[in-house]
């Protein structure tokens, strides 16, 4: 017998029709754990290789309702923050067998086209690092798939998260600038449906209500670099001037310390201080060496990842949430106040 | 009837069931173009609806041999252009509605497992914007799945690619330095295995004999930022130094820049000029605005998929090939040579 003609992939039936067995042989021989006998195996296993067949991980899927395919939603704006996050959740799905349905989402409406889809891939789980609403984030959990949220949650509404808590780094992050004897601080917010942003710029002004200190603007950026270029003009043309300038992750804090240099003539940490947030892999470059609040980007995809696995074994796991702190890395981008 | 119990997902049948009709007529009111009565139509629907039905992808995939679902290898490491690649891919991929099964490569070993992977997930197709062997070309283009190889190619086995010709780009990036007086060159090469580097190196070789200059030195790196700072450190310390830096990607001329002025105490472009290749969103950074020969990605994506599609449709299509020149981008980090 001829392998199936050219390029048709060769399914079990093929292979049963060859060694002579039945198909439900084939696909005992291929499923782990069961009982096959050592002939059975050896005739299909000939076939198999004959055919170049191999078993077909969807086709599996359907029978064990396991795909092992799993849904990751990043938003695809200009910041670097979600490339890692993406590749660190990657790298470690793969080495679990898992495979990555990648959803990249730059605005609210590509999130409904991309949950139609992660419903019809039959994906085992979402591990969500993008914008997500409460209805769609209920779609999901309604039809039994497992949700986790990646460095956001609801409020109001159980969900299996892991988070980042900025609050302890970002006192020391304060005391660190407040020891440096600074005392006017222009804050450069993230958007305003950020909820990461509010989250850190809340802490920020606790603690610089707890340490002292004033805050002379308070300006949105959109978390690209470029946002920060107007963000730092109107902070820089505000009444009082500050000293530091703190902004909500670390794309445009090095936006802010690009603007301060080209167009104010202040060398940083010369002249100005700057921080941020996440510390990303572009804030190490030595061109900008920020001070900032790392997350554990690495911790956390391990947290999201044995959460789903849990919960795509136990489907009946309550939600639960794993909070890692953020630590302070002090880079050369903070240095003492000139006033 | 009730809907099927608590988070399991409804299949066919059970629409069936609630509509009092067949499977097979349910199929077919999901399937595009496939004839039905209203009246059919009418109760399908509103059984599905019911249920929350919504007919599967993969399902369908084993019966059309479609999956939709295209892999993209893209390599792991440090280096700002993948990500940009992937972004662009899975953004235009999508519209098509197309999703990306995402393999990240951190070394060849990895391809191997993604292979296997890539096999069993039955993809319409593969764009390889990594390390891939002619055997492993072969085992994918064998079993009639089509691979787009991303910026690289085979040179003596057919094979469908996008590529980029640096060749004029660089010879007017010679010119812009020769012009500025430069006549001593360092060269930052790639590491051995790269054809993309070599290429690009061998393009800047020629277009230095034709236009005149010498080469003081020339070391490699492996892409990553920071394996620029021995490699500028080794090319500063030939017996003679260069006036200009030429770094085989971008992420290593910022490297280079960013040594040069810590370590070297050199400013660019006031002491020393360094150019890059790509065109990679963060040598946009005001601290760097590298002087670079960019890639068009977003058209190199474009053919990567109007290829790939063209294939799943026609699998019988001969290979091609579609060239894309890079062009050169005049940034802030050249500038008149300090003889």
């Amino acid at each position: 017998m001829e392998p199936p003609g050219n390029k048709r992939r060769a399914t079990s039936y093929d292979v049963a029709r060859l060694a002579g067995v039945s198909q439900s042989a084939v696909s005992r021989c291929f499923k782990p754990g069961a009982s096959v006998s050592k002939k059975m195996r050896k005739k299909v296993m000939e076939a198999a290789e004959a055919l170049n067949y191999q078993p077909n991980a969807i086709a599996r899927g359907l029978i064990t309702r396991r795909s092992n395919l799993v849904a990751v939603l990043v938003s695809s704006q200009m910041n670097f923050y979600y490339p890692e996050v993406l590749f660190q959740l990657t790298d470690r799905l793969s080495e679990l067998g898992l495979r990555v349905l990648l959803f990249t989402i730059r605005d609210e409406a590509d999130v409904e086209t991309s949950l139609d889809q992660v419903w019809q891939y039959q994906v085992d789980g979402v591990i969500s690092a993008s914008y997500l609403s409460v209805d769609q984030h209920r779609v999901l959990t309604d039809r039994g798939i497992p949700v986790i949220m990646f460095n956001r949650y609801f409020a109001d509404v159980p969900t299996t998260s892991v988070w980042c808590d900025t609050a302890p780094a970002v006192s020391e992050m304060i005391r660190h600038l407040r020891d440096f004897g600074h005392q006017r601080f222009g804050l450069l917010e993230g958007p305003a449906h950020s909820m990461v942003g509010a989250d850190r710029m809340r802490n920020v002004r606790r603690a610089i209500a707890e340490q002292g200190g004033t805050i002379t603007a308070s300006v949105r950026g959109d978390y690209r670099y470029a946002s920060a270029s107007e963000a730092t003009q109107d902070i820089m043309g505000a009444d009082v001037r500050p000293t530091a300038i703190i902004a909500a992750n670390d794309m445009m804090a090095m936006g802010a310390m690009d603007e301060l240099k080209a167009v104010f003539g202040k060398s940083v940490p010369g002249n100005m201080s700057v921080v941020g947030f996440d510390g990303i892999n572009s804030a190490r470059f030595a061109s900008y060496e920020l001070s900032t609040i790392r997350q554990p980007i690495g911790r956390m995809a391990d947290a999201a990842i044995s959460m789903l696995i849990d919960r795509v074994e136990k489907p009946e796991l309550s939600p639960e949430r794993r909070v890692l702190d953020g630590s302070f890395l002090q880079g050369t981008s903070t240095g003492p106040a000139r006033v």
